[in-house]
């Protein structure tokens, strides 16, 4: 299965989701995988012990832990270890081993280049190792990766405010329209007018982190209920003949390019 | 220490890397650490034994494999079992517990979204895995992200050709000037003239993950011998006052917006 024939077949994945569900999801891996095996795969042994046990957490509790993160490790570690540590002590293993710390460069978009906010990154992270990837007989993560694109995109943040903030009261609030860190940073620090270095940037995308982590428990909450269901409209491939937001006239103004299709 | 604070000390901190040096600084983490432990982070435990271990591989039969495991779980992952894997067959843990097929989102930028390409975000992982977060006090893994995004987007790519590739002979190649699967694919296609789904466009990107992924040997083994320096000259947030890649004009044409910028 490709990526094209998988985005393409959306509609028989999201009915595969719709039988399935989180708690059959799990009970077919235990069977299927016989329990926590390193099994062999192409390439020396693969992880493949899916869905990773998950217990539900509070989504406020872990924005708190997520927003205090980011003065840390940033916006994809926080994300990911604020999830991933309370998972650690209320289960251990496999999130006692994981290396959290090691996404600190998903900070500005992977080390400063303002690609995709570390936020949605250390989210999509979360998601397709609790849950699991697509390739392993399950799309509910791969749906969630798009609704967590798509939500933080049409989100106006942030949506999440501290209990007690480092920068008193609420801050602007803006829409990226965008995953990509130089956009929802860039429209937020126009219409804050404030510049990278401020205080109140560095809050924003903490609370931009803590907002994530929060609707990255909600997903997992509904998953684990057996009430999750992908929401995402988007389908590049498929809309547009190519990886890619939906709104091409932000980068491209009256020029947009037609990329060269398959024969019909 | 902040990200802004991190790249407008980039000097002073690559001095500190030419003292350090693979070795050095594998030598200070053991002490540091005291060898593998989970040490009681900020929230619950994180696995904080950075460097880890690792033996040099070969940077063309690391391709070779890359380049197979693409038709498998596409670009990042691929760039992932590639290199673990490997290290999995030579070491055992900690990579035989890591869960590399999960990062199959990483295909076509993230689920399809056309946001960074997965073979750079899968070598970022690794880089930063094996050599640590630059808060564990080494910045090599930082600069060595920086270098693979640098890199990616100035090679002409593909760069490595497969022994046995599934497309005959040399593909059109293409330079990106960007680290962004939309980017780099959508040139590719317009100049080869192939849509997305064909199996030229498979094999490019099949190609260039394990272009990638021979690159990332190649850094590794250099820090693994003492000899790695970063090289790249790309410090966004100084040079632009916010998180960007290089060429402003491809997306923004004309008219270039200013962000706000700090007081001097």
């Amino acid at each position: 299965m490709t990526v094209e024939e998988k985005l393409d077949d959306k509609g028989m994945l999201r009915r595969q989701l719709m039988i399935g569900g989180g708690v059959m999801a799990a009970g077919a891996a235990i069977t299927h995988f016989g329990g926590f095996l390193n099994s062999a795969g192409a390439v020396g042994c693969t992880f493949e012990n899916w869905p990773w046990p998950y217990e539900k957490l509070d989504p406020a509790k872990t924005a708190e832990i997520c927003y205090n993160e980011w003065y840390r490790v940033f916006c994809g570690s926080a994300v990911i270890n604020s999830i991933f540590g309370q998972l650690n002590e209320k289960i251990g293993e496999p999130y006692k081993s994981f290396p959290a710390d090691a996404f600190v460069y998903l900070e500005g978009g992977h080390v400063g280049w303002g690609t995709i906010c570390g936020s949605p990154a250390g989210a999509s992270l979360v998601v397709n190792c609790i849950v699991g990837p697509r390739i392993s007989g399950n799309p509910a993560a791969h749906h969630m990766t798009e609704d967590i694109l798509q939500w933080y995109s049409e989100a106006s943040m942030p949506v999440f405010t501290p209990a007690k903030p480092r920068i008193a009261g609420e801050l602007v609030k803006t829409t990226s329209q965008s995953p990509l860190c130089h956009v929802s940073v860039g429209k937020w620090m126009k219409a804050a007018n404030k510049p990278i270095g401020s205080p109140e940037r560095k809050d924003r995308c903490a609370r931009v982190a803590a907002s994530t982590a929060y609707k990255v428990v909600e997903l997992l909450n509904a998953w684990k209920d057996g009430k999750y269901e992908g929401k995402s409209t988007h389908a590049p491939v498929k809309d547009y003949g190519i990886t890619a937001q939906m709104n091409c006239m932000e980068c491209h103004a009256g020029n947009v390019p037609t990329p060269p299709m398959a024969k019909k």
